[in-house]
């Protein structure tokens, strides 16, 4: 087992969100590493389930009538019977940092064989800077061991603060359902020992199933969107979020990272349910990535909020002719930033407080 | 010892070019890697000395007295006493490949104890696309146990040709002289099992210790600048390539891939020495970048030549300023393309054999 640090870094800053439909049997293998954290569960689908918690964990619990009880009309862009219900977690946290995880990724394990701490690691990554202006050949620089080589200019090396850390998965890829069901056999065995930044001006596939992010830099961008039940599309919830948030950072100066910390994932889910949830999507993304891609914001957005208003305009404007999905998207997008607004900026927090919360 | 292919790849369409000023002892260790290539050996410093081969290896080897007596006039363009000298060994290849690598690069090891046959790894390198419009998660989509992640967009996924394969080093890592000074114990022990594509819009400091390209994509562009003996720099060589052909291959379509292989740095070189080379490059360089970053060139520079002709003039108009030395190397980016079209346009090849040449 992995040596604990004994006293949990960031354990008073920082929330674990985590979506769910079933028991949660898989916290006791992260127990040694999540115990001294504060958990925020999201259960989807039938809120008259009861969701079993292993013992010793600090945890409150959301189900949909707590969501709905909570932002009233304005419940209505939290995704149901999707995980993209996840990102209610993040508006009710109170806390700086967010690590989410879903209930089928486990702990991984270094090439030496040793337990990885992906909280630690994340940590690391959300506490040290980013490199989004030019590329270090050696990886991260800020890592023991590294640094920038020859050629980085030196006025860039204070880097900038890291708004997102995006980790992978060891065992079952995150692939979508064309590539599962033409590669069913395949798993990820390859360990690459690499943080990075992701590029200024450059998109990624964002995964939400082990991801890390700092509230207060970026929190109201990382909207899951309309997913789900009574919406035409499935499981691109985080790549919503993942576009959403990389032009904003780009905007507004923040690094985005990838690679460390692995966990391990261990279902794949069904190829022909997840076909039937993204075949709009695979359409709509040849769309969707030019308009990330070319999306400016103007100079007058300089918090998040104001970024994401603006985009939830462009999306209207721009994607609506692709979809009405998109008009309908692009008004859940102000919303959700209302009810942001009205759980973060309030003095009274009280009304956050869900049905038999900070159960221990 | 790793297993060798017994009929090496692309032997003959592939050079191996080596700046030197002494005995290539360094080759006994690459003998079961390279013996089948054609080498082309590039002598800095005193034309008088003789440069000892060990036997076996088909090579040819060019002096200054070579360089001069076959670019005449142009030989002004190649550096002397600098490995920027290099970049002649491209200019009269005659194959599709190049793969250059310094006299202090041995063979590395990967974690597993084995010897990296590191021309292996960049011919596939080479002979794989690049995926420059869209960052991929689990980094080469290409390689085997490796593909696509969900969200990657279907209509991306042929991905650009490769022009560069840019590989690492272990052991004494590419550091500036500052850097050196801080940190002269640093040495790289991280082996990050990965190749990846630097996106489009991405610059990066190229480093030329350990660099393979497809000439017939780039090669015109793989100018190492002047340096060394006359100029106000050096050490910039391989950086001045960088940037010229990130630019370039962002323009055409191209892609520019870092990551595997490693080669074993042997050698810190003198930081005192170094620093002499490089202090005018470390200002220089917060302007050089930003022009970089921003340069764009026209719809009508349908070929590297008309693109780095191009890139001259603005190298004088935009840098000129900063000092006059940028003038001299814009007009000497004109001479190396002159020179470079004269030997390869050419259908007399006959004038660019080198005195004693083909030895073997």
């Amino acid at each position: 087992m992995a040596t604990t640090p004994s006293v949990p870094l960031l354990k008073d800053e920082l929330d674990i969100v985590i979506p769910t439909i079933r028991n949660l049997d898989f916290l006791e293998m992260w127990r040694p590493f999540f115990q001294g954290y504060h958990l925020i569960i999201v259960q989807d689908g039938d809120p008259s389930k009861t969701i079993n918690v292993p013992e010793g964990f600090d945890y409150e619990l959301y189900n949909r009538n707590d969501i709905n009880r909570i932002l009233g009309p304005k419940a209505s862009c939290i995704s149901f019977k999707d995980s993209a219900c996840r990102c209610f977690g993040y508006m009710v946290s109170k806390k700086k940092y967010v690590y989410t995880i879903d209930d089928d990724c486990f702990v991984a394990k270094d090439p030496s064989g040793k337990d990885i701490n992906a909280l630690e690691q994340r940590i690391k990554n959300l506490l040290t800077p980013s490199t989004p202006h030019f590329f270090n050949t050696l990886y991260d620089p800020y890592r023991e061991g590294a640094d920038f080589v020859r050629g980085y200019p030196f006025s860039l090396r204070e880097g900038a603060p890291t708004a997102v850390s995006h980790g992978l998965w060891l065992n079952i890829p995150d692939y979508d359902a064309p590539t599962q069901l033409v590669k069913p056999r395949e798993r990820n065995t390859r360990y690459v020992d690499a943080v990075m930044t992701i590029p200024k001006g450059t998109l990624f596939p964002m995964c939400g199933m082990n991801l890390a992010f700092d509230r207060q830099l970026i929190g109201p961008a990382m909207y899951f969107g309309l997913m789900g039940d009574g919406q035409p599309i499935g499981r691109y919830d985080d790549m919503w979020a993942g576009w959403c948030i990389k032009v904003i950072c780009d905007h507004l100066g923040l690094g985005v990272k990838t690679g460390l910390p692995y966990i391990w994932h261990s279902k794949a889910s069904n190829p022909f349910v997840n076909l039937k949830k993204e075949y709009k999507g695979i359409f709509w993304q040849e769309e969707i990535i030019p308009f990330f891609q070319s999306a400016t914001l103007p100079k007058d957005c300089t918090s998040v909020q104001k970024c994401y208003i603006e985009l939830s305009k462009q999306v209207k404007e721009k994607l609506g002719p692709v979809d009405p999905y998109f008009n309908k998207l692009g008004d859940a997008m102000v919303t959700w930033i209302e009810a942001w607004d009205e759980l973060n900026n309030s003095s009274e927090e009280v009304s956050s407080k869900p049905n038999g919360a900070a159960a221990k």
